[in-house]
C-alpha cells in the first residue's frame, strides 16, 4: 500500500499518525507546500501576542520526529500541481528546487485546508497588507510588528478577534472592520455584545457594518484603508481575517465533485466521488447535524478527526464522520464566547422550528468568591425539546457548559435530559443547580406550559402589534432606576401579591433582572386570571439585544 | 391544598419554591428543626478556611425572603417529633418554647437530610469533638478555631479533605485517620495517589488504614485520640467525618418502607410507600444508573432535583427521578479530583463486565503556557463499548471533563460517541483533540483490537502467572534513568524498529509515560509478528499504583 498525503497540517497530520498505526508496512509520503509540517496554526495569534513566547513551541511535532517515529516520508515545500486519477499519481513541484516529478499512489488523502481570501479591493496586495494561516505569513507579521502603532484588522470573526487582543497586549492600537452588522457571525447578533463591550473598553475600535473599499500607500510605509462611507484609517498594517476559501482547485481541476463554496464532496468515509482518493480538514464540504446542510466549517477538531477517518476507511476500520456541528470557542480579553450546534438565524433560514430561551446563570455557587454570571441561549425543539444550539458569554465556566451541552447535541438530549444533568458540584465549581440544569428547568418550563415566556425579539414584535400591552418591572425600584424597559411600570415581587389592582389591564410582560423573580410574578399573575408571559433573561437579556442594536 | 415540608435545606427549600410556583394557593409550611432555613451546607469548610469571610453568605435565601416572596409558613427550630399517617398530621416541637402541637397536612414531604455519625469510641461525645452538618456546627467550630494548632480529621472524605485544606490554609496542623486503605472511597484507590501526595506536601498528615480506638481529655483542654495501633495523636479539635446516616427514624417509625440503611424508599415521583408522603434529598434511597442498585448518595445536586420533582408530582406534573450517577467533585489544594458512574471496585463487585483504560492528557494545547497533565480513568462495556465511569484528578479542566463524560453516561452514549464528540477548542481551553476525544480513541481502540491494553493490575497479575514474560520501556534512555518498572528493558520507540533482535521473546508489554508512544511501539512490535501488550496509562499509571500501595 501507497498512501500519498497532501498537506501536512491538521487533516494531513492526523491521517499520517493513524495511518501509520494502522499499517507498519505501508509507505507513507506526506506532500506539503509549505515548510512547515504539523504546526499549530490556532497557535499563530498568540505567538503574536507574545503570550507563545517561543516560535518551535508552535511546531506540534517536528520534521525528524515525522520521519523516524511515524516513518513518514515527509517532504516539506512540496507543491501538488495536478492529480492524475487515470494513472494514480499526483504531480509535485519541489518548490526549493523547481523540479517537477511524479509521485504514485494506491490511496490519496487531500488535505490542503483552506486559503485565506485576499480583499479584492484596490490596494489589496499592497506591501503591509496580510493573511493569517501558516508560520511563514506569522514571521512576516512578526518581522513588522515592531514599527506597527495601529493595525486594522479587516473582519470580525474568531481569528481577528484574538489577534486584536493579542497585538492590544503588545500596546498596538487596533480597528476592526466588519461588514456584517455584528462579530463572529456562527453567533445570534445579540450574544455579541458583551464581546462589543469589552472590545471597545479595552480601546479597540469596531466598526460594524463597514467595509473597506480602498488601500492606499500612506507616509513612510504606512497604509491607510478607506471606507465605504469615506472614512479614511491609518494603518501600519492591514490584516485581512474575512474568511476563507477551501483549496479546492486540484480537485475540480481533476474532475472530483465539489459541493457548497467548491468544498469537496465527501462520504462519510471522508471518500471523494474517486473512492482512491480521500479529503478532510477545511477543503470538503460537511453535513450539519442539526439542520442538515451542507456546508463548510474549518475548525481543527473536526479536521484532526476527518484524517484519522480517511485513514481507518483505507485500511479497513468502519468509522466514519457523523457531521460537524459546529462548537466554536474564542478568548476576548477576560471574555469567552462559545457556541454549538444551530444559531437562531440559522434555525429561522431553515425554517427548523425552535424556541429560544435566555439566562444569566452564575459559573458557580454565588456564595464562593469570585462568581461570575455568564450569558446563555439555548435552542430547542419546540415538539419534543431535543436540543438544537447554544452559545454563551462569560468567564469562567462557558466552556463547561457548551461542551456539555455540545454532548446534549451529540446524544440527541432533550430539555427535559439537561433537567436532570447530574453534574460536578462543590462551590469552586458550580452549583446545586448547575446553568445546565436552569436552562433545563426554564426550557422545560416552557413547553409545560409553566413558563410562559417571550424573548426580546417576540415581545418588541408583540407590543408593536398590541399583542402585549404593558410590561411590569418587578425588580426593586433601586434596580429600576438603573434603567429599565420604555414605559414599564415597576411593581417589584415581593409587592405583587398585595398590589394586583396596580397591575395594567390587558396581556402583559414581566420582566426582572435574569428572569427568576419575573418567573415568579408570572405564576402569581395568572393564578390571578391574568394573561401573562415572562421575559426570558430578563433586562440583562433586553439589554443584549439594545447593545447589539437590534431595538430599532 | 396543605402541603407540609418536613426540614428547609436543599431538598425541602427547593419542594418549597417549587411548590409555589406551580401553585400560588396552596398552603405551605416548612417545618426546619434548626435555626436555619435554605442555608449552603457545601460552603461551611469555606467559611470555616476564612475563604467565605461572611457567614451571612452562608444563608442562600433568607428567611424574609422565603416567607414573603415565596409565601411560604416557614418555622425554624420547629422539630417534628411524629408522623401520624391515620390523621394526616404531624406533632411539632418549638424548640423556643418546648411547646408541642399537630400540623395536619394534605401531602407531606419529608426532607430531614443525613446526620453525621459520631465516632463509636470511648470519648467521641467528649467536648472538642465535633461534627459538620449544620451553621450551628460551624459556629461552634469557628468559635473554638484560634486556640487550635492541630487538629484530627477523623475519616477521608469528601468534607474531611475541604476541612483539611481549609484549616491548612489557617495555619493548622492537621493529621487525617482513614480507616480504609485510601481517600475518598467513591474513587478507586489508585486515581487518589495524587491527592495523598499533595496533601502530605501540604504538610497535611494522612494516616491511612488507621483507626481512633479512644479519645482522651489531654492537659489544659486539649485532646489525645488514641489510635487502635497504640499512636497517640494530640489535638484542639476533632471533626468526625466518617459518613452520614439518613434521618430517617421518623419515617420508619411511620412504617413507611425503608431501603438500604434505613434509608426512605421512593418510586420515580419521589413518593413514599404512604401516597400521601413523599421523600427527598439525603434521607432516600437512590437507585444508581449504572449499575441498578438501591444506595444512598447524599448529595446537594439531586437533593434539589428530588425536592422539585416531589413538588412537581403532588402538584400534577410527570417529571421522575431518573436515579442516581454519583458525579462528584473535590478541591484539595491546588489538585481537582471528580468522578462519575460506577468505580472499577464497585463494577466488579457488581460482576458488571467493564474495562479500564488509562490516560494523561493537558487541560488544552501544550503550546499554549500553563498546560498541566490530568490523570483520566475511563470505564466502558466491553461489549458495546457504553461508557460506565470515570475519574480524574488534575488541574484546571478536571471538573470540564467529567460533566462532559457524566453527559455521555446519561445518554447512555459509547466510547465510539466519545470519539466524535465535539468540543470547545482555541489553545486556551482545549485541544483538537480534546482528552475526551483521546479517551474515546484508547478505548475504542480496545475494542477494535487495534491498541491491545492492559491495566497495571492486569500486567502485574499476568506477569505473576508468567503471562507476560517481559517488559519494554520505550521511552528515552533519560526517562527511564529517572524511574521504571520492575525489571524492564529500554528501548526507545524510535530504535525500536532497528532493534527488534533486542526485544525479549515470549508475550511481553511495552510502557512510556503516558501510553502513546507504547501504543506506536504495540503496533510496530505486532506488525512484526510479536505477541505485545500497551500499559495502559504508561509509567504515570504505575506510579498512581504504587502510590496507593497496590503493588505489593
Amino acid at each position: 500500500m501507497k498512501l500519498v498525503i497532501v498537506g501536512g497540517v491538521a487533516g494531513g497530520a492526523s491521517a499520517a499518525a493513524r495511518a501509520r498505526r494502522l499499517d507498519e508496512h505501508a509507505e507513507i509520503v506526506v506532500l506539503e507546500r509549505g515548510p512547515d509540517l504539523s504546526f499549530a496554526n490556532c497557535g499563530l495569534p498568540y505567538y503574536l501576542g507574545g503570550e507563545i513566547q517561543q516560535r518551535s513551541k508552535l511546531l506540534v511535532t517536528p520534521l525528524d520526529r515525522l520521519k523516524v517515529r511515524y516513518k513518514l516520508d515527509a517532504r516539506p515545500s512540496s507543491e501538488v500541481t495536478r492529480i492524475d486519477r487515470a494513472g494514480k499519481r499526483v504531480m509535485v513541484r519541489d518548490r526549493a528546487t523547481g523540479r517537477e516529478y511524479f509521485e504514485s499512489y494506491d490511496k490519496l488523502i487531500l488535505s490542503p485546508g483552506a486559503k485565506p481570501r485576499v480583499p479584492d479591493v484596490p490596494g489589496g496586495d499592497l506591501p503591509g497588507v496580510f493573511t493569517l494561516r501558516t508560520l511563514e505569513d506569522t514571521d512576516r507579521i512578526f518581522a513588522r510588528l515592531k514599527d506597527v502603532r495601529h493595525a486594522v484588522l479587516m473582519g470580525g470573526g474568531f481569528i481577528s478577534l484574538e489577534v486584536a487582543e493579542n497585538l492590544a497586549h503588545r500596546g498596538i492600537g487596533v480597528t476592526v472592520v466588519e461588514r456584517n452588522a455584528q462579530l463572529l457571525m456562527p453567533f445570534d447578533p445579540e450574544m455579541t455584545t458583551p464581546l462589543v463591550k469589552a472590545l471597545r473598553a479595552k480601546g479597540v475600535e469596531l466598526i460594524l457594518g463597514g467595509k473597506v473599499a480602498r488601500i492606499l500607500p500612506g507616509a513612510g510605509g504606512t497604509l491607510q484603508a478607506q471606507l465605504a462611507d469615506g472614512r479614511v484609517l491609518d494603518a501600519d498594517l492591514i490584516l485581512a481575517g474575512i474568511g476563507v476559501e477551501p483549496e479546492s482547485h486540484l480537485a475540480g481541476e481533476a474532475g472530483l465533485e465539489l459541493g457548497v463554496r467548491g468544498a469537496i464532496r465527501v462520504n462519510r468515509h471522508m471518500q471523494t466521488s474517486d473512492p482512491d482518493i480521500y479529503a478532510a480538514g477545511d477543503v470538503v464540504e460537511i453535513q450539519d447535524i442539526v439542520t442538515g446542510l451542507g456546508g463548510v466549517v474549518p475548525l481543527g477538531g473536526p479536521a484532526n478527526r476527518q484524517g484519522r477517518i480517511a485513514a481507518d476507511h483505507i485500511f479497513g476500520r468502519a468509522t466514519s464522520y457523523r457531521g460537524t456541528q459546529g462548537t466554536a470557542i474564542v478568548r476576548v480579553f477576560d471574555l469567552t464566547a462559545a457556541c454549538t450546534g444551530a444559531s437562531e438565524k440559522t434555525l429561522k433560514r431553515c425554517n427548523i422550528p425552535h424556541r429560544a430561551a435566555y439566562l444569566h446563570p452564575a459559573n458557580h455557587a454565588g456564595y464562593y468568591p469570585g462568581a461570575r454570571q455568564m450569558s446563555l441561549k439555548v435552542l430547542f425543539d419546540p415538539i419534543d425539546g431535543r436540543v438544537l444550539g447554544a452559545q454563551a458569554v462569560g468567564g469562567d465556566g462557558v466552556d463547561k457548559r457548551i461542551d456539555v451541552l455540545a454532548m446534549a447535541i451529540q446524544g440527541r438530549m432533550t430539555v427535559y435530559d439537561l433537567e436532570e444533568a447530574e453534574l460536578c458540584y462543590a462551590p469552586p465549581y458550580g452549583s446545586a443547580k448547575d446553568p445546565v440544569n436552569m436552562a433545563g428547568f426554564i426550557c422545560s418550563g416552557i413547553l409545560r406550559g409553566d413558563q410562559p415566556q417571550v424573548t426580546v425579539g417576540e415581545l418588541v414584535r408583540q407590543q408593536q402589534s398590541g399583542n402585549i400591552q404593558a410590561v411590569v418591572d418587578v425588580r426593586g425600584a433601586d434596580e429600576f432606576a438603573r434603567g429599565h424597559l420604555p414605559g414599564a411600570i415597576n411593581i417589584p415581587v415581593d409587592e405583587l401579591r398585595g398590589r394586583l389592582g396596580d397591575v395594567p389591564p390587558g396581556r402583559i410582560a414581566v420582566n426582572c433582572q435574569v428572569g427568576m423573580r419575573g418567573y415568579l410574578a408570572t405564576r402569581i399573575l395568572l393564578a390571578a386570571g391574568r394573561d401573562v408571559v415572562n421575559l426570558s433573561g430578563g433586562y440583562l437579556a433586553w439589554e443584549l439585544f439594545e447593545g447589539a442594536g437590534l431595538l430599532g
